[in-house]
């Protein structure tokens, strides 16, 4: 199914929507998760939990999202994280430069060139505003970082633009206090913020997103010395270096030198082994090893997680080897210490990073989901069952003869602990295809032969199958069916 | 236990500490949850979807943190949201008013009355800076709000400084594709902003801070016709109108007229329940009527829920009936439908919010379970098993003689489904101790017996009793005891 397929669900079923959108003055970029959007998303965090944080025994934090300025001098934001825009000198409207000159020359300039750069592209091609064929100015550069006033002071603060900030700021506190042994992994999930110029594509480039990141801290000089390899040494990942993703194990990875080390290569694998339960087509992914021109400077090694969808490549995690940087920046900065003891080695940690962009994947998972049955006239979401918002559907093939009271008994027992969705009315057919289009797993009906003999019909999703159970069964039924793997 | 040594625990603990802390410009008001408040919060939000919004069947939704100007004109903020601050002419620092006057004269003037009633009760009483003994600028309003730019243009709009907002402005959508009947509680878990003059006590104000709001409609003519109220007609709650606090039944409660209709007395008593569940204790609480001066002036009928702690009473969660203040708002400014058919009548729903403060939850929860057991030289945190951070150590006795390899081995077989701590060094005794303090209700130690016999001891955290289990029993014995009631 393609991007506007997967829109039209998410705004007809409550996936997702526009932020503020009964107002005209609206920002571009912000989204709201309907109800089941929220179920999805919650249900897709406790599983990172439990493939990624638990599994790595990492810990999670959450910190501040307004974080004080000193923060992002050191991290290098205040200074670098801003677009090349240009301003039409008729109408006003902005534009990001390098994808302006990109969509109307075909020209490819990094965002992080010089601005000279723009400025002649610009000049040599003609390049006019795409709005009211105006001229342009000059190239500016423009600070994503959203600034608040903290006080009656107002004290310069900012929105965070990525979370792992405060996992980087936090480190001593958490490494001495938690009782921390290197590598050790800290994780985050919360929003992050960057004032985009051009936001699209609802939740693929939004102003307000949610983030995953992991941070990895390590002894640089036992990167190798990794035990829990073992357990990924025969999981399959696609990496793609130069020509075509290529699948290979995690060992031929290494073993190639197409990943540097058993500690990369073990955070490659459980990622992958993560997606994969997400029901994202693994196949149509691969880890994308950047360029040097591409990585950021402090970057060792840097892969691309992307996973193919109608609209093309999408990006959902970027995992970083990001040295020293982090730490040794902030060390210096807030003259605090972040060196720590590795056995008997004092060491200033490495860091592997693993960010992940939720909403993007939240995205993907829909649109590999997402399956017309042309057969059966329905849209079905073939989520994994672990994942679906709704778990089951309860209904009353009538609201008479008792049937309501039965079906109202029937999801009191189950409500608190499963995603039950009540519904009393509507054709029964119907009913159905709106569970299949939320990617309920199950649906059960209660009829007038329940009244005589506590059966119900339990009705799956996928192959429509139909079968009748005990009352007393739904909830082993539903137990192992709808458990997390 | 008191702030100080519940502040101790959660500093030492990983539970919460201050933000940018390693910074000097680290701003007040901003505190990280550590791994274990992450875990803490996690489940008892998990609680609060399975005692209020699954029970009562909500939607939950999560918007966006940043809203458009055009909210804040509707729900009023932009006008109202507003301190009354005064600044010293002197050392330039800036104060809350009505706190001040309340501190140094003693007098009460609620903080919405005129701004010529500070200035004159400041002139009347000599009241001077307490920093400094300069005079004081006449009073001016501060909105709490956090304005931000949005894109080059900097448009304006707001950090919200309650959640509620977009659960109203997405109202009209959410009750059509989601196929909303009345009564509809729609809730939101997520952070609001408010840019205090003086935040203080770490969790307790805050200047970003977690909110758990809950939205309920209604037809304003049918608040006695709700079936459900006889699930908790017999739920007790503690109400205090004029004198004490007195406990009774909800029935009592609606019978006396303490409380105007069934519809409020039910949620009334499936909060105490949750709250009931969470371990703080009930008896300590108090739904607070409040006076005509005390609540807003579209409130029809508020009570606070306040619970008493060792600095007084805490306010955990604001009930309001809030009429059709808010929809109407909403409705007048942006010209868009609100009203919704409720069987056959069209009515414009009223609502009644539950806001709940999450972070001072929490701190309420930590300061009645943690208990100082001075027969055994002992802090023990008794929380709820399915609340705790850790549900289980699992510690070898020692490294060597292959109990290392086989206490990881437990570890594995766990750690993606329970949240497990691997324990490998330290005496015996106060990794125990250390246990207790993060109130995980149970730790399993494995010694050499468990090499000859597969059996570990299991140690219970309230009583200290231990008891040998095979290893094939864990998973039952945890799956009994930490799962949500
Ligand atoms: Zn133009
Ligand atoms: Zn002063």
């Amino acid at each position: 199914m393609n991007y506007e397929e997967v829109m039209k669900l998410a705004l007809e079923r409550g996936f997702y929507f526009p932020s503020c959108e009964v107002y005209s003055d609206a920002n571009a970029g912000f989204w709201e998760y309907g109800p089941s959007g929220v179920s999805l998303k919650n249900k897709f965090l406790e599983l990172w939990r439990r493939e990624l944080i638990r599994r790595d025994g990492m810990m999670e934090i959450d910190g501040s999202q307004i974080m004080s300025k000193s923060v992002f001098e050191a991290s290098g934001h205040l200074g670098n994280f801003a677009d090349p825009i240009i301003k039409c000198t008729k109408c006003n409207s902005t534009f990001r430069a390098d994808r302006t000159i990109a969509e109307i020359a075909n020209i490819e300039i990094p965002e992080s060139a010089d601005l000279i750069e723009f400025d002649n592209a610009i000049k040599e091609n003609k390049i006019q505003c795409p709005k009211c064929k105006g001229d342009f100015s000059s190239t500016k550069k423009f600070n994503m970082m959203f600034k608040v006033g903290i006080g009656p002071q107002e004290e310069e603060a900012y929105l965070r633009p990525e979370t792992c900030q405060s996992i980087f700021v936090d480190f001593p506190r958490l490494f001495k206090t938690m009782r921390g042994k290197l590598p050790l992994g800290i994780a985050q999930v919360g929003k992050s913020f960057r004032n985009e110029i051009a936001p699209r594509q609802s939740l693929l480039r939004l102003r307000e997103f949610y983030q995953a990141e992991i941070e990895v801290f390590c002894n640089p000089g036992r990167l190798d010395d990794v035990e829990k390899f073992a357990e990924i040494e025969k999981t399959v990942i696609r990496v793609q270096t130069d020509g075509d993703p290529i699948s290979m194990t995690c060992k031929e990875a290494l073993e190639s030198g197409t990943v540097p080390n058993k500690f990369v290569a073990y955070y490659l694998g459980i990622l992958t082994e993560f997606y994969e339960k997400t029901g994202i087509d693994v196949s149509k992914s691969r880890f994308r090893k950047l360029g040097d021109k591409e990585k950021a400077f402090y970057a060792e090694v840097a892969f691309d997680f992307e996973v193919e969808t109608t609209i093309g490549w999408l990006e959902l995690v970027a995992c970083n080897y990001r040295s020293d940087y982090d730490l040794s920046s902030h060390a210096k900065m807030s003259k605090e210490k972040f060196e720590v003891m590795d056995n008997d080695e004092k060491v200033l940690p490495h860091v592997f990073e693993i960010s992940m962009g939720i909403d993007r994947s939240l995205y993907t998972i829909l649109e590999h989901s997402l399956k017309n049955d042309e057969e059966h006239e329905r849209m079905v979401l073939s989520l994994k069952p672990y994942l679906s918002p709704v778990h089951v559907g309860i209904l009353s093939l009538v609201k008479k003869d008792g049937l309501k009271e039965k079906t109202d008994e029937i999801f009191l027992n189950i409500k608190r602990k499963y995603d039950a969705f009540l519904d009393h009315s509507g054709a029964i057919g119907r009913r159905y295809r709106r569970l299949d289009e939320i990617g309920a797993p199950f649906a059960i009906t209660v009829d007038h032969q329940t009244l005589e003999d506590n059966t119900v019909t339990i009705r799956k999703r996928d192959s429509m199958e139909q079968s009748r159970v005990e009352i007393s069964k739904i909830d082993s039924i539903l137990f192992d069916s709808v458990g997390f793997p």
